[in-house]
């Protein structure tokens, strides 16, 4: 049974663009999977320490040394990467804050990235097997053949990043302002068909910009 | 008086290596500047909420039609600016995190970032006239010239991010662990004089790479 993790990154919530499309995303990955499972992972609703000491400690000794701090800070951890390594298909919902992702993303990120969990001491990604998708809603239009085109670096680090835990297959759906609407009032009407197109996996489709 | 704000991010505290050299920072900044200010903003010790919902609204509406949620998000990010506007010199020690900055240091920049307040509707950056060093401890090294240079994706984000605000005078001072030692400790014995070299603006000295 195939399972789609949805990570849910914009505290807009009915007014956010990223997600009325990855809620698109869902109802055409559950059309083309009847029988998968879908997991909402909404980092708005998570609690998402930053790491600490007692994480640090956590992540870098073995768990039966832990002090009771450590295995706290070290489960949250445990858990997300848990989830993450149980989807075989991921949907990014995220607004960019500033030319990158939002903390509340990196907080995430600073979770499952973890030596000897998800990338071995050597830089081996250890989720390998999976396919990701991002949509990506910005005020500036960054998509490709723009002239701030180079101001994104939220594209360029999140394909680095999943890759260095081994996810590879990597696909950006942008979703700028100037096309989805400030509170996304148009996003489903314009982006519809490049979120179809990406779960589908149909890339050369016209209607998807990768940036 | 002139005013030197030290941004702190590493939880290491006493094992931190960026902790060990910004304290020679201060140290040859107080001797250079007798009657100068020195104030500490430990991101560790600073409760750095995740943007929200309310400090959306707050930030984008005036400030008399904020609701109590609103008004009480907007303040963190409001005292925050008020002090980093206050500075002449901002010194931020920080490690690297999976090829960027920690997420607490990214929930600061999400704070001081402010259409308005630090950076115009076209753009402007409005924090004229300070500069600021990065102190930059990593796993890896990722000076010029190393063969993984180009994962480094922190230096290039804070260039833009600082630039996009005003601050457009940044000198990164990188502190690999092979240089620095795990916990720092040859930090201090060995990149002391590009610290100091960073503190005068000496930015040609040998000892100083610059990443």
């Amino acid at each position: 049974m195939p399972t789609l993790l949805v990570i849910e990154v914009s505290p807009r919530f009915d007014y956010s663009t990223s997600r009325k499309l990855t809620a698109v995303f869902v109802e055409k990955w559950k059309a083309a999977n009847p029988g998968g499972r879908v997991v909402v992972r909404d980092l708005v609703k998570t609690d998402l320490p930053f790491v600490d000491l007692p994480w640090i400690a956590g992540a870098f000794t073995p768990s039966d040394t832990h002090s009771p701090e450590s295995r706290a800070a070290i489960k949250v951890s445990d858990d997300l990467v848990a989830e993450l390594k149980a989807a075989d298909r991921i949907v990014i919902g995220t607004p960019m804050y500033n030319f990158s992702i939002p903390a509340r993303l990196k907080a995430y990120i600073d979770h499952v990235v973890r030596v000897g969990v998800t990338v071995t001491a050597d830089n081996k990604g250890l989720l390998t097997g999976k396919s990701a998708d991002i949509i990506l809603a910005s005020g500036g239009d960054y998509s490709s053949g723009s002239p701030v085109e180079k101001y994104n670096l939220a594209s360029g680090y999140l394909r680095q990043v999943l890759a260095f835990i081994g996810i590879t297959d990597v696909n950006i759906v942008p979703a700028p302002r100037a096309v989805a609407g400030a509170y996304g009032e148009t996003a489903v009407e314009r982006l519809a068909g490049a979120v179809e197109a990406a779960v589908e996996r149909k890339l050369s489709a016209p209607a998807l910009v990768t940036a």
